[in-house]
């Protein structure tokens, strides 16, 4: 690998990469008739929010109130998807501001939820599109039951300043079939009580190429896709020359003929290991383990001679893209090696 | 616990806490007449390190040039050691920099760290102080053998706008009487060439209050006891009283008996395990363990009731305090249950 002119630790994100991985899913889903709502978690740049939109995606999703902000501040965006429970007056007077700019959707799993949203909303010009948070299997947050599915619908309904707008669910991994008959029963009860379910949000990216598997889902949101990650490669979803971002070190020391240090730490690499062996995977370095993160140092470990020398720069896919990007107040956008420019991560940082 | 008029999540400092740590721990140094050089890497904050150095601490440690730059820019820093090989140019270049500004000393484990560092200081007014850093067991940087330790010194001795300022070693946890051995042997082989080792630098939280057991040490250093966390109240290095940084999270869904969701997740309590089980203490409620983190959600189980409301706040004793520090552009100081101000957390962020 030729030195790059880029002081370490850097992120890179490589930008053909990823608009190829973005025009990718969205033939898949207009082949599929599925309409896709990207999650910007992943990258939290409003220029590739825009990129994504600009290939035919319906809306945005967002997880935090400030990433739905600094979206609105950075881009053009025209629907947002908040899937989380938005709880206190202050957060949901932010969610008031935002839906004066843009059409803005939540959802809610609680009465509790909803009556505060309800509060903050009563008298607003429009109602709030609210959803029904499902569990269907994943086990973190959503209703238990397609019955209470059904019953806070109604309370979403017959609440001031609110409107029903459907059912969103984060669906186990590989539990198609499973989600499916959960939804569809969800369906059934809610519009046997004569409301209409409009939107039926699923999402993942582990099984994103499956996602026509699940016909009763009208959207469909995913984040990590745009970069892909070392975690992606290991499931077999994409290849290693689809990992857009790549965390770039610098050698700092090699003490032994099998071990060399690295100036990236869990402070840019994390310490997500999504239940893989090592910290990310050191590009043309198949032999190289890495073993162990301190704050600032990566150590690397081979069974066979290391093979890198002080100074040499390494490329790092690391296990989780979400996260590394969360890291560092800039990432460096490139066009292959050559760089494009550097940019603010706009919707890292914020408290929510 | 009474709620708090903060957003969540956020990272809370007590600075009753952490003014206290930093105090106990400068007496012990004084008793054992053991100089303390204070890592800053854990809080990040000019303020606390000027706190530090009022208290007696006879400079700072940084671990990235960037660290040391947003120390000197933020407070009265009148000496900083960076314990980090620093690599290439521009890294170089800013090093010169701040050296003009501060006593700046750094270390080297390589002939090529010597090589850039003394190319980058040959013009200098004054020389650098390089100290030999040592792999002493904990098998990261550092050159294997007092005799390669002796080679460097004398290298670094001989090059120009360099000098040969001590020894410093990151010691494996519990090595104090191998570690002592080791750093004898090194000075005696120095020693024999005619050079004198004026600093010999060790430190580590884990083993904070049995440091006077290594005296061939002369300074120490330490990042973790301002803050404390999980990882040393589970080694007994300190209490759970002793804790100055909580997150401060609020239940967002309670979907079962047995299961809470907190809108803390992994971009803030950060993914690391330092061995223990679950991802956090949750302060007053022993019988939950954090089991499972999405970004932005904490995952919290219990066999007994789980015993939260949604809406409630809870506090969270991270596993590892120095990089929960690192995960957000803010601090809210406060002092017991009072906000006293939200600061913004100087050094964290920047590539290097």
């Amino acid at each position: 690998m030729t030195a790059l002119p880029i002081d370490t630790p850097a992120v890179l994100v490589d930008l053909d990469i990823a608009e190829k991985n973005i025009r990718d899913f969205q033939l898949y889903c207009d082949q599929h008739n599925l309409r896709l709502r990207p999650h910007i978690k992943t990258h939290k740049l409003p220029a590739l929010a825009e990129y994504q939109l600009g290939q035919g995606a319906i809306g945005i999703t967002c997880q935090k109130v400030s990433e739905a902000e600094a979206m609105v501040e950075g881009g053009e965006m025209k629907d947002i998807l908040i899937t989380y429970n938005v709880i206190g007056a202050e957060k949901i007077a932010r969610l008031r501001a935002l839906s004066t700019r843009v059409n803005l959707s939540v959802v809610a799993d609680s009465a509790r939820v909803i009556l505060g949203l309800s509060a903050g909303f009563a008298d607003a010009e429009h109602p709030l599109p609210v959803l029904i948070e499902c569990n269907t299997g994943a086990d973190r947050c959503g209703v238990s039951t397609p019955e209470q599915a059904a019953d806070l619908a109604q309370m979403v309904e017959a609440s001031p300043g609110l409107q029903f707008a459907g059912l969103m669910t984060y669906p186990p991994a590989g539990g198609a079939e499973k989600v499916s008959q959960w939804l569809s029963a969800a369906i059934e009860k809610i519009e046997d009580r004569g409301l209409k379910v409009g939107i039926i949000s699923s999402g993942g990216s582990p099984d994103m190429w499956q996602a026509h598997l699940m016909p009763v889902a009208t959207e469909y949101r995913i984040g990590t896709y745009v970069y892909n990650d070392r975690s992606l490669v290991e499931r077999g979803t994409c290849d290693v020359s689809d990992c857009a971002l790549t965390v770039l070190a610098t050698v700092v020391s090699v003490p032994s003929a099998n071990r060399a240090i690295i100036d990236a730490g869990s402070k840019v690499l994390t310490s997500d290991l999504l239940g893989l062996e090592g910290y990310g995977h050191v590009v043309g370095h198949d032999n190289i383990v890495i073993d162990q993160l301190s704050e600032e140092h990566g150590r690397l470990v081979s069974k066979q001679s290391i093979d890198l020398e002080v100074g040499q720069q390494v490329r790092i896919i690391p296990n989780h893209a979400c996260v590394v990007s969360n890291m560092l107040d800039h990432v460096i956008l490139m066009r292959g090696d050559v760089i494009d420019h550097k940019e603010q991560v706009a919707a890292r940082g914020q408290v929510w």
